[in-house]
């Protein structure tokens, strides 16, 4: 059975992009995987995006990762789910691939030179981040990493240090594979301006509030065809379309496109119409956050557990790199 | 009251040179600051010296520089000495500076221009390895570090990560201070060629059989005025003279110079006189040396021992770390 692996970054407040892009492919490999599958927050890479980092933030955010995650329906009764600085394994197994990956590797990495082009000052953790990005996942030798497109050279680099370690110690590691979700989807920001992200400040988070949201989608941009009331448009062409494909049933789904596409609908009422579906859809998740927030030990019970079995996993497979190094035990 | 740290690199047979150089000082240290003086045999670094590194001698060679130390007199019950790979926050607070050094600070670290210039393919961990030494060194809020002058920089580099980590989190670690023991001592190797050191295969092992030592220096050059065995000599421009200075009694020491600056004595006849002191001074260290090895559980009780002391020290202070930084616990 393969072994699912996947980081979590406790980058703040999570967006319905997350949701969509990522957040409910975990939930459905969990059910799928159970204890194969390993969600970790990975905290400790946190410090290597300075911009996202905030020392007073950073617990909260790690915290509300958790929470957020449980309340959409990842359960850590059935997958392994944890903070990554819980299992002190990871950072041991990444500085012995620091000491085995060459440097032009990393400086070859395309985020790097995109993140790094831009600072004056580069940290080092920059550049060692897909070490340890490597290190997450070979520590459970995890074979199945579900990722968006920008890790797909961080996967490969992945495959070579873990192809290295087994050549020099023998048979140790799987060479993992990305695997890119059929439906990860690419959610579109309230300002029409491209990919919902939080940098861009054009995004509905999880746990909003109805009437939060019904804020920012009322004055979004509709497909420009519609100029007067009576001009058709098309919902492909617009993002209220796109989050009815992502909210809405059947049914409002072909009312909207023969109204949209008839002019028989305006753009208010086609917004108006997709209320229901995020109520529907969010609802549940906010509710289910709120009993969590009101009891948030068990969220810190269920990391707490999730570490354990995060570590009863890892540090026999340390143990084993342990030997094969030559470390002292 | 000050505290100590040094770090013992693995790297196999430990010479004279090794014990007047650095090992007989933290005998002496260890003496003066006892539990405040923590020596650490820094296995996690023997990787970033790929010509030193050798996965089926590393656990061999921790295991021989903890008995050879403690041979020479390092005693665990009075100091705290380990490994360093049995204390996982080494690697987990290297991690967390790593985020936080310029790269540029250390692409300028003289050690690390000078190896990474003659390698095709540059290991990260060379350029990474002063970051660890830091997080070594921090980890024990250690303010004491006696060091060859060639870590001058890497001292200063651990001073600017904690000057840095104390800027952005409030006052946290110590800026440590190199200390040059006056009198570590430079030995010359036994080919009069310059200092001893493994690389030129030209030391004496502390525990080496006497036989072979003589073997080594019968033929070792000495003063080149002696030219015929009635040219005077000087013990000063004489590698036999320097040894004489770090193994033998004064009486020997006014015998020799006597003998040799008045062609009283022969070459030979001086380096026979070397023998007693040296037979004085390597022979207990070779018994005890012998016993430790007949009980070898002594030495790993005196490891696992020291590595719990190690962790008492460091747990409180990694602890401290992961609140300021936000770590989730
Ligand atoms: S009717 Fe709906 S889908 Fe069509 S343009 Fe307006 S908001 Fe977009
Ligand atoms: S007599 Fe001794 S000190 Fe003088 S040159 Fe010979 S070996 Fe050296």
């Amino acid at each position: 059975m393969p072994r699912v692996f996947s980081g979590i970054q406790p980058t703040g407040e999570l967006s319905i992009g997350n949701y969509f892009g990522a957040m409910q492919n975990y939930v459905k490999l969990g059910e799928q995987y159970g204890r194969e599958a390993i969600y970790c927050i990975v905290d400790l890479h946190a410090f290597t995006n300075p911009a996202a980092y905030d020392k007073d933030l950073l617990t909260q955010r790690t915290f509300d990762a958790a929470l957020t995650n449980m309340a959409v329906g990842l359960d850590p009764e059935k997958v392994i789910f944890f903070v990554q600085s819980h299992v002190r394994e990871h950072t041991e197994l990444s500085w012995i691939f620091t000491t085995q990956t060459p440097l032009g590797d990393l400086e070859r990495m395309t985020q790097f030179k995109d993140k790094a082009g831009v600072l004056e000052s580069i940290p080092a953790g920059l550049l060692m981040y897909p070490v340890l990005m490597a290190a997450d996942i070979l520590l459970y030798k995890a074979d199945t990493i579900p990722v968006g497109e920008d890790q797909t050279q961080h996967i490969e680099l992945t495959r070579e240090i873990a192809r290295r370690f087994n050549h020099t110690y023998g048979d140790t590691f799987p060479e993992p594979k990305a695997v890119y979700a059929r439906d990860a989807l690419r959610v579109p920001g309230v300002d029409g301006a491209g990919k919902m992200s939080k940098s861009k400040g054009n995004t509905i988070a999880i746990l909003e509030p109805l009437d939060s949201i019904w804020a920012k989608l009322r004055p979004a941009p509709t497909d420009p065809a519609r100029v007067r009331r009576t001009d058709p448009g098309n919902p492909d062409k617009c993002l209220i379309g796109d989050y009815h494909k992502l909210f809405s049933d059947l049914d409002t789904l072909d009312m909207i496109r023969t109204g949209c596409t008839t002019a028989g609908i305006g753009c208010v009422d086609c917004k108006k119409a997709l209320m229901p579906g995020i109520e529907r859809t969010l609802v549940p998740f906010q509710d289910r956050a709120a009993e969590l927030r009101a009891h948030p030990d068990t969220v810190r019970d269920a990391l707490a557990h999730g570490a354990q079995q995060a570590r009863a996993i890892a540090q026999p497979i340390m143990q084993e790199v342990r030997e094969k190094t030559g470390l002292f035990f």
